[in-house]
């Protein structure tokens, strides 16, 4: 009798604690979302960083005024350390020719809206060529190479509509432009023009990412605007197409480049290191807004409600804005080599925000199952702020470099539907960037941020 | 012993043919979300409806125009049966002078950004007196006469941004904007300027309906930007004002309009009608494309899938684009008064989409508990589509007079962080809807009403 006393006591204590515990962290949660709504801070950075200093891929005299405005921007913050962490980039200019046109039998031209992809080597002059179309890599392997060759490979997979997740199409489509000028130039053709990457109809046309490969020729590649590609798909039905292209692109020396980063140091463990990041670094055409203008603005913003709230956090909340993520992940590289170098470094939860500062739908996980049944116990808490999605699967591009050393990653997860629409485009600015929708994000963060650090995770004991 | 082996055989048949259930209705809620994210015509339809009609003001030649289009567009579907509801609307008309300006002791003036409020008398030539600024109503109703009378009141109280539901702060606001002119005058005030619903700062100006009494002087009433807000205030707190406000808005009698309504005769209980639908009108300001030229297009897209996919529905499946909504909610009551009138035209359930084309979270239901928790029951098989949040308490404004008839009313629920950006204000416009969210709500919608439509909701035994 006694005992089953003690057991009942026990079991009433427990839930009484539970529920003080749920208590405090909902209205703590309520703390940190009026701070960040109203005043926010990670809107008016994120202004700053897009209209004062615009687009910064790596090695451009932007991305330096970005390192720089960081670097001042954390210290004016008064965190406990700010600091830059050398990490040697590539360097890519696009020049300032990008032409391409279509000429008919009567000679008249159409002009495509086009961008070089990252990386792609320039025309030396205007190259001119037939055009074929093919729909996918697969249907350029499975051609003669005497039908590619001589030519420019017009490669026009669309983007799958029917995917929900508009993440899934889009590594679909990231494979033909980032194997597309190997694969082209493998059966002997001199170029090659992908469909831009866009869920939307537009003419803005879509950069990104793109090799070579070493025993292969090096061809320009770049990628055409949805309405250009509609209308060469169009085109190419009635009658063959030459087409003129020129690009004065040139790959220089690698240069040097700073992640930059920021500690709260941790009031009880100040060796274990809790990350939140995003990458400075953006394409070179529009202002790199939501790619990722947001995750940076939003990782600063979670150690700058720590601050304002009085949160001391137990463990080092460190904010690392990663340099070249979109053409070498060089940053990532270099933080996690470095990590490993000094074990005290290795994170052992890190969040990443790079997928667009769009309305919150809750929270990617890339660990263990313990991790996500453990997290999954706090999502609750996200229901009142529409934030309490929880799925397997990924972390994030520079948080990825840190999977071998047992990190937990963490991926923000905002809505997608829109950021397919304007991700690598001339429209990515900060005009399409909503004030709540990103802070919201920066709250959920934060949030989850706080939970785990007063919480703590499970310890994974490896068989 | 042969007792339990039936039970247990039972038990398998029912699990089995639930999970035969749930199978075929994800197939055909695949089906349903294919069809909406390729073949969808809801988009092009909200196009031509902003681009070549435009704001449609119940009582305006656009909103006779909308009528024409909706009943040609619905004729041109194929329904069983396509037909107008006659319904007398008001008609208020704002005129072509619409000016505000601030005026310094040095007779410098500025112009604010403002719109009448819909309904509000005109100026009858300009308009000038001092302006006092109140917080609120309470605020307002707190003050002596002699502080009021003969001035122009300005009632500052902003959006809280604290609240993650923008409905909600949008309904403290509203308040405001339709009681301030009748409380202003109350207390001898000549006119009243509300600082616009709006959840962003910039400079559009915001309209919505307002009220008068009938014992009360009329007064003129106007929004102003939350940029121009912010700047009277500023102006408010250095010294005394004199604003010259013009309108030369008129109400004219009552004039003839028509709900357009679109029917699929149901295959088994063809009296059994499911209502579908959202309002034809909008402001006369903007283009009304969220409000609510997307919830007619998505409502529509409804029919046009269950055709397209040949479900035939066994019960009949409506189409309603309500009139008048924004001033008078003429064509609603009409509606629901006929069905009051024709017993077998009251809907057992209706479903309302008027809170913007966002990207889709659920659905709001506002009906007797065992009709949530039946639809609860579906929610898992809206989880791949991030629909699956479903709560309690809101239909929607037409459909709300449709509640003392028993009806289930349903309010398709998308996201709402941006919807008071743009809403009554010029910046309500096409272009600041998107394709992929649009359509994802009419997937949404149509799945659930399919849902209803195979398995029906329980029967409410009433005390």
């Amino acid at each position: 009798m006694r005992f089953n006393i003690v057991v009942i006591l026990f079991f009433f204590l427990s839930l009484s604690s539970l529920a003080q515990d749920h208590k405090t962290d909902s209205l703590t949660m309520r703390a940190i979302y009026d701070e960040v709504l109203v005043n926010g801070e990670a809107y008016e950075n994120l202004r700053y960083l897009c209209k004062d200093i615009g687009n910064r891929l790596s090695g451009s005299k932007n991305a330096q005024k970005a390192v720089d405005w960081s670097f001042e921007l954390m210290k004016s913050y008064k965190f406990d350390k700010v600091w830059l962490q050398e990490v040697m980039v590539p360097n890519w200019k696009r020049g300032n020719i990008e032409e391409c046109f279509i000429e008919d039998e009567d000679g008249n031209k159409t002009q495509l809206s086009i961008t070089a992809l990252g990386g792609t080597i320039g025309t030396d002059g205007i190259l001119e060529a037939s055009v074929i179309e093919v729909n996918s890599l697969e249907d350029l392997q499975s051609r003669d190479r005497k039908e590619i060759e001589g030519k420019i490979v017009f490669i026009s997979h669309a983007f799958d509509q029917r995917l929900i997740s508009t993440g899934q199409a889009y590594g679909v489509c990231g494979s033909i432009r980032y194997h597309g000028a190997a694969e082209a130039s493998y059966k002997g053709a001199v170029g090659v023009i992908v469909r831009s990457l866009s869920s939307i109809d537009d003419d803005f046309a879509h950069t990104g990412s793109m090799s070579y490969r070493d025993s292969i020729p090096k061809i320009p590649a770049v990628a055409v605007s949805v309405e250009g590609s509609n209308y060469l798909s169009k085109l190419l039905m009635e009658r063959d197409q030459v087409m003129s292209l020129e690009l004065n692109c040139e790959t220089h020396a690698d240069t040097i480049s700073y992640n930059v980063i920021a500690d709260i140091t941790g009031s009880e463990h100040p060796e274990k290191v809790m990350v939140v990041g995003g990458h400075l670094d953006s394409w070179d055409i529009g202002e790199g807004a939501h790619d990722d203008g947001a995750g940076i603005v939003q990782s600063l913003e979670v150690l700058r409600v720590f601050k304002a709230l009085d949160i001391k956090p137990k463990h080092t909340l460190r904010c690392v804005f990663y340099m070249n993520e979109e053409n070498g992940t060089r940053g990532a590289r270099k933080y996690a080599a470095w990590a490993k170098e000094n074990e005290d470094e290795i994170p052992w939860v890190a969040i990443e925000s790079d997928i667009g500062g769009f309305t919150p739908r809750g929270f990617s996980i890339k660990a263990d199952d313990i991790y996500y049944e453990a997290i999954l116990e706090w999502m609750d808490l996200f229901r009142p702020y529409y934030s309490n999605l929880l799925v397997k699967g990924w972390g994030g591009v520079d948080i990825g470099k840190l999977e071998d050393q047992g990190t937990v990653l963490i991926g923000y997860l905002p809505d997608t539907q829109r950021y397919f629409d304007l991700h690598h485009s001339g429209n990515d600015v900060f005009e399409n960037v909503n004030k709540r929708e990103l802070q919201l994000g920066a709250a959920a963060m934060t949030s989850l941020l706080y939970l785990i650090d007063t919480h703590g995770l499970p310890e994974l004991i490896k068989d």
